[in-house]
Parts: structure tokens; C-alpha cells; sequence
């Protein structure tokens, strides 16, 4: 059996490096060859993670062919979200917790998808039903993972898996879940690092609804004035990306972590209508107040499918 | 919780209904509300083991969306070989040990794959995770599930999965596996009852190889002479189909399931080249005997895309 590589998708987050790191433990204690790998930098967060639990970031591959014939996959399947040339290895397995798009095989694989909060947490139930030792700085690694994703179980992504992961992984760990998370999630937010266009795209997605192409972008922080003390060239920078891409709407979610609410910034066309979605109006600064919000996908894009779709 | 369906594809055979009946009674095990149902009657093989555990087969479908929003799917993904209107219902839950293809969901699923010779291996493994008992009838109907998708643990699809599953199931099930398999094989191999055209394009394939467009079919069989008995007017089936749907060369597979050997009837253009992709040369009856072939997947294709793909 010649060696496999494992990784997660582009543009890495704790979630998919601890994964990558978790899932290679796992097949190598199996028998099996394999060395997690990422496709890029960890960002500042996973960074934190990574030296509280004294691990070293997995080595970054741009291409895998040149490596070798077979990969395993985690945390994506998405073709354009993987490797650059995944059409030229044959993918043998998949450990993942999101929809399924545009992911064809040319043979069976292993295949294991589940509709959690955090993939290290599928992974957390797989060594279970193995009986295989999650080593205690690996466990801190998972926990990290679902602690990111779930934004400390707050998320309305958020499973009983994940929570029973959490409580498990925590205890492996040696650390106190809700003490340590924080700190983790505060280092992911230093925005004093990040450029107007880090903060104002860097995790954004294009959705269309209706006639309208709505940009909608989101940012952690612990405090909200960290962001809108910034909120003139924050503007300047959406309206830019906005002329150059044609995006008709731009919606800024700024999430506090802390209290798990989050200030929505509207700028473009229809705004009025993006307010009305949430039963509000926008106030003179362009913003909506939404207590208790803090997924895009569950309580941001479904509202305004409703309104604009 | 509303109720939700649960089937596997279209011309139904033992391991699709078996898998349904399997992972419903699974899925209601754990809670859940589901009806394994069928796209289709029943096989010959698959009413037999029916009977054999007393067991009624699955109410057929033609459409799903008439009756539940969300449905589970066994043994297979692709959307062709689903219910009509797969596109109307959402996919929850995806069991199943073939390549993915065409399959993508707009939500996150629990979805199980993995490269078994049959999907009631991949179930079995899943009810012994979660310690659930399988009773002694259903466990009878996973066994004849994997003697049908395997040949008696002969074909090369063959993974010691699935042979550890069948000693166990052969004992919750209480029969000697060789013994009941051997019988439940043959009752699939009534050929007499079959017109020429089921025998030679019932289970026939469609695949591009360089210039030519192939048709392999494949039939079981206890004895060669049954089928070659009737080979004058199987030719002219063949011919027939190949005139009407432009195939260039049709090839029968006629496997032998007592002594897991095969003959292959091959007509239309560049018969030789198929013949030396075995090493072989066609006989006066445009006949090769291929020794220890039985799967058109593992056996068949490969050889023959190497020496016209």
C-alpha cells in the first residue's frame, strides 16, 4: 500500500487542518500510510490552537499528483475547493459535513458524510467505534476545530454530537472548554492585522436572489467598535468590490462571539428590502442590530431568500 | 419527525430490496419513521429468498414526492437509476458501496459509502456499531443480499467485509450459506422463463471504448447448454438490438455460478481485438471460454478497455 496524503480544503480553517491532522492519526494507527497536509497558511486562530496543544502546522502542498496517486479527503468535496489538480489523483476516501457538490468517482470509496456542526466531531464518533485513543494534544486539536465552528456550541449549526464531542474531547484535552474556546476565538480575531478587504471579504460568498447579486461577507470580533470604528473605509472597501464585480448588495455580517449577536452592514441596492427580512429597518449608520445571530447560512441567507428570492 | 421512504434503484435486485428492508427496520430501531419500498417487482432470486424467511416483498413506488418530502437512499446515488422524481424530495440519508456520480444535495446528508462487494455488508457493519440485533429473517435476506452480489464470496468484488458478514449472518439466519446460497443462485437462473431479448440485454451495459460503442450483457447460469442451447436465436436478439441502437459490438457473458467460470458470445465489429484482450481467439461459435470470470467490473471491462479504450 503506497502512501496517501490528507487534506482539507483551501483557504484552511482549524476545522479542516484538525481534521487533515485527525483523520491521518486515525488511518496510520489502522495500518495505514498517510501524512496530513493543507493547502495553505493556518490563520490566526487555528495558529493559537496549534501552539496550545505544542503541535506543528501539516506541511502545504500546492499540486498532489506529483506526490502521489491517491488522497483522502476531509471537511470538503467540492472539486474547486480542493487540490488544484485532484482530477489527476484518484480520491479513496471522504470524511465531510457539508452538502455534496459536483463530486464524481471514477470507483467506490469510503465515504462517510454527517450533517453536524464540525467534521472533527464525525471523526470524534469514528475512533469511538474503533475504540482507537485520541492522544490528548489531537484531542485538543478536535476540540478546537469544534469549538471554531460551532463558535463555542452557540451556533445554530450546532448538534448534539458536537456538544457530546465537545464534553469528551475537553476532558482528553486536560482543559476547560468554555475558558479555553474564548481565548482560542479571541485570537481569531485580531483585526488590527487585517486589511479593509480581509475583514470585508475575506470569508465573503456571492449568492443570487431574485434580480439581485448580494455579496454577503462576515467578521468575528470581541468587540463591535473594533470593527465599526473602521466603518468609513470598511464602506469604501465594499463599494470598490462592488463596482469591480458587479455584486448589486453588500452585506457585512459582524459578529460578536462573546454574546453571540451580531450587527448586519448593508450597503448597495434594496437595502430597505434586506432590513424588512429581518423585520427592522436600517439606522443612519447603514446598520441592523440582530440579537442572537451569528450564522450566515442558518439565520442570514434563508430570511433574505424569503424577501428578495 | 414525518415519515420518510426508503429504496434503492430501479430493476431491483436482492441486494437493493434487502438493503431498503435492512436499513428501515434499522432507522426505526433508532427512532425514526420509515417504509422500505421498491421501484420495481422483485427478481426471481430475490422472491426466493423472500419466501425462504417469510418475508413480503417491499410495495412498489413510481413517484415519492406524492407521499413524504424526504427520502433515504441504498445502493446507489446516481439520480437516473433513482425514483422519477428523485429531483422533488430531499435525500437525508445515502447507504451504499458504488462510485458516486451525479449526486449533489443542497443540504448537508448522512451519507455511508464504502468499496464492500454489497451494500448489506456496509449495514450489517452499521448494525453491529450501534448494537443493534438483527432479526434471524432480515438477517437471512442481508445474507442472500451478499451470495447475490458476490457469487458465493467467489467474484473479485469479494472483500473480506463482506465474508465476515456472511459467516455471521449464516448463523443469526441459521441456514449453511453454501448450501442455501447454491439454491437461492439457481432459483435467479430460471432461463427458460425468460424471452431472448431479457437474457441477452437484461442486465446489458453501454460503454464507449476508443471509436466503438459496446453493449456487454451478462447472464448466470448452472449450465452453459442452457443458454447456448438457444444461441441461433440469442444472435439474432443481439443483432437486432445493436441495429436499432447503434452498437458496434455486443458482448454476452455467460457465467457459470457452479464452477465461477464464463463463455463470451461476441458479435459485431472488431470481435478479434475483444478476443485478445483475453489472450484468446474466438472459436467457429464466436466463442471464448474465459476460466474464473465472473464480474463484468473487475474482469471484463479492464481488459477490454486496455486493448480498444
Amino acid at each position: 500500500m503506497s502512501k496517501e496524503l490528507v487534506f482539507g480544503h483551501q483557504k484552511p480553517d482549524t476545522d479542516t487542518i484538525a481534521a487533515a491532522m485527525a483523520y491521518s492519526y486515525y488511518q496510520n494507527q489502522l495500518g495505514y500510510e498517510t501524512e496530513a497536509v493543507a493547502l495553505g497558511e493556518p490563520n490566526d486562530e487555528t495558529k493559537y490552537a496549534l501552539k496550545a496543544f505544542d503541535l506543528v502546522a501539516p506541511r502545504i502542498i500546492t499540486t498532489a499528483a506529483n506526490e502521489v496517486a491517491k488522497v483522502m479527503l476531509v471537511d470538503h468535496n467540492e472539486p474547486q475547493q480542493s487540490v488544484s489538480d485532484i482530477d489527476k489523483v484518484q480520491v479513496t476516501h471522504v470524511i465531510d459535513h457539508h452538502r455534496i457538490n459536483g463530486f464524481n468517482t471514477a470507483a467506490p470509496l469510503y465515504m462517510n458524510v454527517r450533517p453536524y456542526g464540525c467534521v472533527s466531531t464525525v471523526l470524534y464518533e469514528m475512533f469511538m467505534d474503533k475504540h482507537i485513543d485520541i492522544p490528548a494534544n489531537l484531542a485538543g486539536m478536535m476540540l478546537s476545530a469544534i469549538i471554531s465552528d460551532t463558535l463555542l456550541l452557540k451556533s445554530p449549526t450546532t448538534t448534539d454530537h458536537d456538544k457530546e464531542a465537545v464534553y469528551a474531547l475537553a476532558k482528553l484535552a486536560g482543559v476547560d472548554y468554555e475558558e479555553y474556546g474564548l481565548e482560542m476565538l479571541k485570537a481569531g480575531t485580531n483585526l488590527a492585522a487585517k486589511s479593509d478587504n480581509e475583514i470585508v471579504d475575506g470569508d465573503a460568498k456571492t449568492f443570487e436572489m431574485g434580480d439581485l447579486t448580494l455579496r454577503i461577507g462576515q467578521v468575528n470580533t470581541v468587540d463591535l467598535n473594533d470593527v465599526f470604528a473602521r466603518q468609513a473605509d470598511l464602506e469604501k472597501a465594499m463599494q470598490t468590490l462592488m463596482d469591480a464585480n458587479g455584486y448589486d448588495t453588500f452585506v457585512l455580517i459582524v459578529t460578536n462571539i462573546l454574546n453571540s449577536d451580531s450587527d448586519l452592514l448593508v450597503l448597495g441596492k434594496d437595502t430597505d428590502k434586506v432590513a424588512q427580512a429581518f423585520g427592522k429597518e436600517l439606522d443612519a449608520n447603514h446598520r441592523i442590530n440582530l440579537p442572537g445571530v451569528v450564522s450566515r447560512k442558518k439565520q442570514v441567507v434563508p430570511p433574505l431568500t424569503e424577501v428578495l428570492g
